[in-house]
C-alpha cells in the first residue's frame, strides 16, 4: 500500500522532491531518498487521497519505505519548545496547535532529519527513533507486543513443573527479577522457594518490584482458619477453585502467598487452573457456552468488615471478559462472592447455570488442574485476574496449624517494572 | 411476559398448584398464591418453553407476580449448610451441584417460604429477600442504579456554582460524608472548604473515605514548581486540561488537591470541563468525531522517576471509553501524557488529530470550562475518569510560592464506603 503510493508520488512530484545525498549512519538503515509530498505538490489529487500527500516519506535501504503524517511530525517535534526532556513530555499547547502542516523544505545534520516548516519553525528527528515509530502494521505490532507479552496458555499435561525461582536471587539480581516478572506474564503463576522464615516476606517481594495493592483487607493479609471468619478463605474447610475479589472493578492484578506454615496433616494442598486456558477450550469446543459467560453479566459482592473497617464491593461482570479485540483479558470466578442478586433476564438464569456448571467442571478436571502443597518459605505467585487457586480442606483445629500471608501486586506497576529493568539491563 | 406464562401455567398446572392461605406480613406485599410448576407438569411443554416451567411462582397483592428459577433458588439457599452468615458467603460445593431442581412441596413458616427439595434439603426463603431479587427487568435496574448511581453533565451555564461541603462536617458527619460521595459520583467534582492549615489534609480526606490509592508519585504528592520536574504539572506554566495518569490501565478514580499555599499574583487559576459532557456533546452533534475517538487507540506514558524509584507506564486506550451498554465510562486525555508511538492506521492518523482538536476546543470552550482559584484551605475533590482539569500560569519565581498537595481515591472503595453509610444510616 504504502509503495502503491510512494511510486505514485515520485511520478507527481518528483520535479520538486529533495533528494537527499548518501547518509553514512551505521547503527540502523541507510537513507537514501527523502520525498516531501506536501499539499501544494497535491492540490489536484482526489478527494480522499490527498490526505496521504501530506506525509513525509522515508525511503530507508534495501527499499523500505516509511511514511510519516505531517501533522504527527509537528505535534512530535522534540525540540526544547515542544518537548520537555525532563519530564519527557510535550508541551505543545494545543489549542494553538495547527492541522495543517506543511514544510519548506528539509536538510540533514548528523544523525537528525530536520525539518523547516512553513511557519518558520524547525524540527530536527534522530533517525533511529524516526524508524522506531514506523506506521507499518506489522512494526506497530511488534511495539505493541514488545510492551504487553502475549500469554501462553497451559493445561496439568504441559505444566507439571511450575516455573521456580529463587527469593533471594529475585531480591538481589535484576536479572532474575525480570525473568520472574516476564515469566509471570507469560505463564501466569510462578513459585518462589527459600523465602526467609517470618511473615513480611509478600511485602517485601512486593517492594522489589513497586509497591503492595492496599484492598480492604490491607495490604499484607494472612489466611488461617479463624472463628467468625469474614471469608471463607479463612476457615479450615475446602476452598473452590476461584480468583480472589471479583466484586473490585480494578482487580488487583497478581496474587502473592507465602507458606509460612503448613499443616502436617493431609490437606491444604494449593489448587491451580489457568481460568485462560478453560475459556479458550470452550470457545473452541462450546462457543454457546463460552458466548453465554462472556455475554451475561452477573452480580459479584463482599460484605463484612476487617479491622472494625466496614466494607460492601459490588461489580457487575461476566465471568469471562473480553478485550475489544476478542482477546481474553480477565476471568471472575467465586462461588462465595456471586451475589443473590441476578440481574440477569429471567430467561436467560438457567441456560447461564448450565455454561457455568460446564466452566467449573472443566476447570476442576483432571487434564486442566494442578495440585501441590507449600512448603513453608515457599511463596506461590500467579495473575489473579487469569488463573484459578483453590485449597483442599486440612484438619480440623481452628488455631495456628497453617498460616500463609498474602499479598497483591498490580500489573500496571509490574509492566512498569519490567520495561524499566529491561532498558536498565540492556544499556549496562 | 411472566404474567402471559403465569395465565398459560395456571391452566395447565392448577390441580397440582399449592394455594398459599392469606398471609399477614406488613413491611411489603402481601402474598395471595403460590404456584409451583415443576418439571414432571410440563413434561408435554415444547422446547424452550420448559426453561420457563423450573420456576417457582409468587403471586403478591395486587396482582404483582415474580418468578424464580428453581436452580436460583436452590444455589441461594441461605441454610447454614449452604450460606455462611458471618462471611456472608455461599459455601455450596459447586463441583455437587444439581442443576435441575424439583420440589416436593412447600410450605409458609413465620415470614419465610421453605421449599422442600426433592433430595430432602429444605430451604427458607424470607420474603422481603425473595421481592427484592425480583427478576423483573425494571427492578433489576432499579436494583443495579441504587448500587451505582447514574451521573449528569453539566456544561458551564448549569454549574455555575460548584457544590461545596465544610472540611469539618465530612470528617466528622457520616450524612454529610455520604451527601459528598454521592455529589461527586452524580456531579463530579465538588469543593470541600475550611480544611485546617497544613499539609496531609488529602491523607486525612482519604482516610475517611477508606484509603489512599498509592501511583507510582507516592501517597500524598506535592504540586510545586521545581526544577528539572519529572511532571510538567510540577512546572509554573500553564497546565492544559487533562485527566491525571491515563497511561494507568487501572486509572486512579477520584482527584483530591488541596490549597496549601496559593500564588498572590495573576494566575494559578484552577480550570475544570465535564469529559462525560464534551463526549456526550459530540455523540449527539458529531457523531463521526465521537466515533474516531471511541474507536482508535492511542497510547499514554509516562516514563520518569520518584524518590529514586523509576517508572515506565503505557496504556493503549482511547480518548473516549464507553462501556459494553454504550454509556460512557472514561475519558483519557493528556496532552503530555501521549506517546509518540502511534500504533494507529496511518490512514486515520490525520481523521483522529482533527477529531482531538474537536474534542478539545470543545473542552476549552467557554460554555463548558469552569475558572476559579483555590484559596488556602479549600480542596478541590473530582472525577479522575471523567473531569479534564488544568491551571493557568503562575508567576516565574520556581520556589514555594504555590504549594498544593494531592492524593488518590478508588471508586470501588468509595462506591464501597457509600454502601456502608446508606445501611448505617438507614439503620440509625
Amino acid at each position: 500500500m504504502a509503495a502503491k503510493y510512494f511510486i505514485r508520488n515520485i511520478t507527481a512530484c518528483l520535479s520538486r522532491a529533495t533528494i537527499s545525498s548518501h547518509n553514512t549512519m551505521k547503527q540502523f538503515s541507510l537513507i537514501t531518498n527523502f520525498l516531501l509530498t506536501n499539499r501544494r505538490v497535491f492540490t489536484a489529487c482526489p478527494a480522499g487521497i490527498e490526505e496521504k500527500c501530506n506525509r513525509l516519506i522515508v525511503q530507508w535501504k534495501e527499499n523500505l519505505i516509511d511514511e510519516y503524517p505531517l501533522v504527527w511530525l509537528r505535534d512530535n517535534c522534540q525540540c526544547s519548545a515542544c518537548f520537555d526532556q525532563s519530564s519527557q513530555s510535550r508541551t505543545i499547547n494545543f489549542s494553538h496547535f495547527q492541522l495543517n502542516q506543511t514544510m519548506r523544505h528539509l536538510t540533514i545534520h548528523n544523525n537528525n532529519l530536520e525539518v523547516h516548516w512553513e511557519d518558520g519553525h524547525k524540527s530536527a528527528y534522530d533517525f533511529k527513533w524516526l524508524r522506531q515509530r514506523s506506521f507499518h502494521h506489522t512494526e506497530q505490532q511488534n511495539w505493541l507486543k514488545s510492551n504487553k507479552a502475549p500469554y501462553n496458555t497451559w493445561d496439568a499435561d504441559c505444566f507439571k513443573k511450575i516455573p521456580v525461582f529463587d527469593f533471594k536471587a529475585v531480591m538481589q539480581e535484576d536479572n532474575i527479577l525480570l525473568d520472574w516478572l516476564e515469566t509471570l506474564g507469560v505463564w501466569g503463576v510462578c513459585l518462589i522457594k527459600n523465602a526467609p522464615h517470618g511473615l513480611g516476606q509478600v511485602g517485601s517481594l512486593a517492594r522489589r518490584v513497586a509497591f503492595v495493592r492496599k484492598t480492604h483487607y490491607g495490604e499484607e493479609f494472612s489466611v488461617q482458619a479463624k472463628a467468625d471468619a469474614t471469608n471463607v478463605a479463612y476457615t479450615q474447610g475446602h476452598l473452590q477453585l476461584h480468583t480472589d475479589l471479583p466484586y473490585y472493578e480494578y482487580k488487583p492484578g497478581i496474587n502473592l502467598l507465602h507458606c509460612h506454615i503448613q499443616y502436617s496433616g493431609n490437606g491444604g494442598d494449593s489448587l491451580l487452573t489457568d481460568g485462560f486456558k478453560i475459556a479458550e477450550k470452550l470457545r473452541e469446543k462450546d462457543p454457546e457456552t463460552y458466548k453465554c459467560l462472556v455475554e451475561t453479566k452477573v452480580t459479584w459482592s463482599d460484605i463484612g468488615q476487617e479491622n472494625g473497617n466496614h466494607f460492601h464491593k459490588i461489580h457487575h461482570a461476566p465471568v469471562i471478559c473480553e478485550s475489544d479485540d476478542g482477546t481474553i483479558r480477565r476471568i471472575n470466578y467465586s462461588q462465595p462472592q456471586r451475589d443473590s442478586h441476578m440481574a440477569v433476564p429471567i430467561d436467560q438464569v438457567e441456560i447461564w447455570y448450565r455454561a457455568l456448571k460446564k466452566f467449573y467442571d472443566l476447570a476442576t478436571d483432571a487434564s486442566y488442574l494442578i495440585e501441590f502443597k507449600l512448603k513453608p518459605g515457599e511463596i506461590v505467585t500467579f495473575d489473579n485476574l487469569r488463573i484459578l487457586h483453590g485449597r483442599t480442606a486440612f484438619g480440623d483445629n481452628l488455631k495456628g496449624e497453617r498460616h500463609v500471608q498474602g499479598a497483591y501486586l498490580d500489573w500496571d506497576e509490574v509492566r512498569s517494572r519490567i520495561r524499566v529493568l529491561k532498558t536498565k539491563l540492556l544499556v549496562n
